[in-house]
C-alpha cells in the first residue's frame, strides 16, 4: 500500500517505522520540516508529498485532526482517510459538519492505544502498537474494502484490531485512560508542599498510583478537551463518591459502613480488570525473592528459572529508601509456585515463604523453656543472599 | 531481649519471624489461640505469656492497638512498650489519657512502612520490614535507654530507622499512603458498571492506578478512621482541585489554562518523589526489549544482561490484550543505555532504540523514488525475537 502519514510525531513516526518494515511505502509530511526530515532520516518513510495514496493517516495532534482529515478527504478524493486519535466522537462530528456524503464514507476513525510518557518522532519505535488493541470506529456505510485497508493498515503495524462504535469508544477510554490520567495528576499535585522527610515515607503504593502524573500536559489538556463530556461525567461520579468519603471521615454515625463499602466497592472495580493478554483476570501466585543490587543478580536469578522450566508471568522490583537492597516480586501461575519457591531455595536463593514453609515439620516452638534460644536461630538456612541482607540494613540505618 | 508480641496477624508474626531468626527470645499472644499457635508453629516464637519481657510490641488491629497498650504498660511495669500501627496522634492521645507519666516514659509509638495486598499469620515474611522506613516517634521525655531498645528492636527487623514526630507522621501518610488508596479505590469502582468490551482497552496506566485498590476493606477502614482528620484534609484539597477540572471541562473560557495548570501541578508533585534507595530523584533511561511468552526467555534476556555487566535499576513487563507477546523495559543508568542496546542488538534480541539509531548513517529515505521498496525493508535486523513477534501479533488480531 501507498501510505501517506500527516504529523511526524511520536505515533506518526513509530506508524511509518512498523510499515516501511513490513515493505509498505511511506510517506510523511509535518508542519515542522525539520521534523519532518527527522523522521525520514529515522526510516519512517519519505518526506515526499504523494500523488496517489492508497491511505491517509492523520497523525496530528487531537485538536487539528478534524480539519486535517476534512483536508486530506479534498485533496486525495480516492484515498482512504484515517486517524489516531485518541478521542473519536468529536473528530466524527468536525468531519461530519465539513464533508460531504461520499467524502466521508473515505474516513474510518482509529484509536490505536499505544503510547508513552516521551513524545516527539525521536521517542518513536516500530514496536509501538505491536500487541496493543488498535480500535477502529467504523459504521453501516463504510465500504467493506475501506474497511480492509485499514484493517490491514492495523495489522501491519502490529495491533490487535478492535471494532468499536465512536461514542462507546469515548466513554470507556473516559473510564480506563482519562479519568486516571486527572486522578493520578491531582493525587501528585499534593505532594508539591510536603516536607522531603515526608514524601521520604512513599511506598510502591504512591509510586504506582502517581506514575502516569508524569504525562506531557500539552497533549493531555488536548486529549480531555476533546473527551470532555466523558471525562467530565465520571469524574463527577468520582466526586459524588469523594464527597462521601470526606463526609464519613467525620466519624459520625453509619461513619465505618460508608468507608467499607467504598473499599469494597474498589476490590470489585479493580477485579474486573482483565489478565494479561486480555484473558479473564488470572490470580497469580508470587514468589519474593531478596536480594543485593549488584550487576548481575537478576541475571542469575532469571537463569535459575530458565533451568527451572518456569515460565514468569509478571516482575515488580522493590526498592527501600536508604539502602542498597531490593526484592524482586515474581508472579507465576499458582501451579508453579510451590515448584518455584523450592527451586530457588535448593540453588541458594533467599525465599522466605520456602524457608516458612519447612517450620511446622519442626518441634513446635511452644515446647521450648521460657528464654531458651529458639531452635532454628542456627538451624534455619543462611544462604549468601541473606547474608548480604542483614549486613546492608545494619549499615543503612541512620 | 525478650520480646513479647500481642497479635499474631501479618506485622506481629513477621517480626516474630525476623527477630527469631535474630536470636531474640520472642513470645505471641493474640485473641485466636489458633492464631497464635500457628504463628508459633511457624517459628515467630513460643505461644507463652512472659514474666518479664524487655520489649512489648503491640501488633493488633489499629482500632484496639489503644487500649492493648495501656494494658501492657500496667501488667509488665518494667517492660518497654511500642506498637506497630499505621496511625500514631490517635494512639497516643490513648495512651495520654489512660496511663500515668511514668508509663506513658516507657511507651514508645512505631510505624513500620511495610506490608503486603495479603493478611495474616500465613501470609508473614522474615523479610517483611527489610530494607523498609521504620518510623519511632519518641520525644523529648523518652528515656534514652528505651529508644536504644526500639531502635535495636528495629534495625533487627531489617528496618531503617526514621525519628519522626507523630503528628507530622499522621500528616504524611495521609498524603503518600492514605489518600492515594482512597482515589484507587474510587477510580477502580467506577469500573463495576462497564462494559467488558470497554475494560479490555485497559493498558498499564489504569493497572498502576487501581493496583492497591484490591487492598483489605476491613484493615482500611480501620487505618483511614484511624487517621480520619489529616485524610480528610488531603481529601478536601484534592476535592478542590477536582471540583476545578470538572468545571473546567465545561470548556468555558480559560478552561485550557486551568487543565493544563492541573497537569503542570501533577508533573511538579511527580517529581518530588525520591528515586531508588531513597537518593534523590534519578532519570534512569529505558530500554525496551521485545519478547514472547515462553519459559526461559527472560532468563536468557537477563543473563545477556549480566554478561554485559551492567546494572539493572527496574524492570517493567508490558502486557496486551488478546495476544501471547510483551516487551520488557528494563531502566539502566543513562551512561549504560547505549552499551544495553547496542549489546543485546549484538545478541540477537530485538532492540527498536539500537535499530533506529543505525538509520541516520544510511542513505537518507527522502533520497528513493517514488513507490520504490525502502532499503531497510531486507537490510534491518530480523533476529529469531522481532520474527516471533511479527507471527503472534497477525495471528492475534481478529
Amino acid at each position: 500500500m501507498r501510505v501517506h502519514i500527516i504529523g511526524a510525531g511520536l505515533l506518526g513516526t513509530s506508524l511509518g517505522l512498523a510499515l516501511t518494515r513490513r515493505g509498505h511505502a511511506v510517506t510523511l509530511d509535518d508542519a515542522s520540516p525539520t521534523v519532518r526530515r527527522l523522521a525520514a532520516d529515522m526510516g519512517a518513510g519519505r518526506a515526499d508529498d504523494p500523488e496517489a495514496p492508497d491511505v491517509v493517516v492523520v497523525a496530528t495532534p487531537p485538536d487539528v485532526a478534524g480539519e486535517t482529515i476534512v483536508g486530506a478527504l479534498r485533496r486525495w478524493p480516492r484515498a482512504t482517510v484515517t486517524d489516531v486519535a485518541s478521542v473519536k466522537g468529536a473528530i466524527l462530528e468536525r468531519v461530519r459538519a465539513a464533508a460531504t456524503g461520499p467524502e466521508l464514507d473515505r474516513y474510518i476513525g482509529c484509536h490505536p492505544m499505544a503510547g508513552r510518557e516521551k513524545s516527539g518522532a525521536a521517542a518513536a519505535r516500530a514496536d509501538l502498537f505491536a500487541a496493543r488493541p488498535w480500535v477502529i470506529c467504523s459504521d453501516a456505510d463504510t465500504p467493506p474494502e475501506r474497511l480492509d485497508e485499514v484493517i490491514a493498515l492495523a495489522r501491519d503495524a502490529g495491533g490487535s484490531v478492535v471494532h468499536l462504535d465512536p461514542d462507546f469508544h469515548d466513554s470507556s477510554v473516559a473510564r480506563v485512560s482519562h479519568a486516571p490520567q486527572v486522578l493520578a495528576t491531582l493525587l501528585a499535585a499534593r505532594l508539591r508542599a510536603m516536607p522531603a522527610e515526608g514524601i521520604a515515607l512513599a511506598g510502591q503504593g504512591l509510586r504506582d498510583t502517581t506514575r502516569i502524573a508524569a504525562s506531557d500536559p500539552g497533549l493531555w489538556t488536548q486529549i480531555l478537551a476533546g473527551n470532555a463530556a466523558e471525562v467530565r461525567a465520571v469524574l463527577a461520579e468520582v466526586r459524588a463518591d469523594l464527597d462521601e468519603v470526606i463526609a464519613a471521615l467525620g466519624l459520625g454515625p453509619g461513619a465505618l459502613a460508608v468507608i467499607a463499602g467504598a473499599l469494597t466497592a474498589g476490590n470489585e472495580g479493580h477485579e474486573r480488570i482483565p489478565g494479561k493478554h486480555g484473558a479473564a483476570p488470572t490470580k497469580y501466585a508470587d514468589v519474593t525473592v531478596f536480594l543485593d543490587d549488584r550487576p548481575g543478580t537478576l541475571a542469575r536469578l532469571f537463569a535459575d528459572i530458565g533451568e527451572l522450566g518456569i515460565n514468569v508471568e509478571d516482575i515488580r522490583m522493590e526498592h527501600a529508601t536508604g539502602i542498597k537492597l531490593g526484592s524482586v516480586e515474581v508472579a507465576v501461575l499458582p501451579a508453579a509456585q510451590a515448584a518455584l519457591e523450592e527451586g530457588l531455595a535448593e540453588r541458594g536463593w533467599w525465599i522466605p515463604a520456602a524457608a516458612l514453609s519447612e517450620e511446622p515439620a519442626r518441634e513446635p516452638r511452644r515446647a521450648g523453656g521460657a528464654g531458651a534460644q529458639p531452635a532454628d536461630a542456627d538451624s534455619a538456612p543462611q544462604p549468601q543472599q541473606a547474608q548480604h541482607a542483614a549486613q546492608h540494613a545494619g549499615e543503612g540505618a541512620p
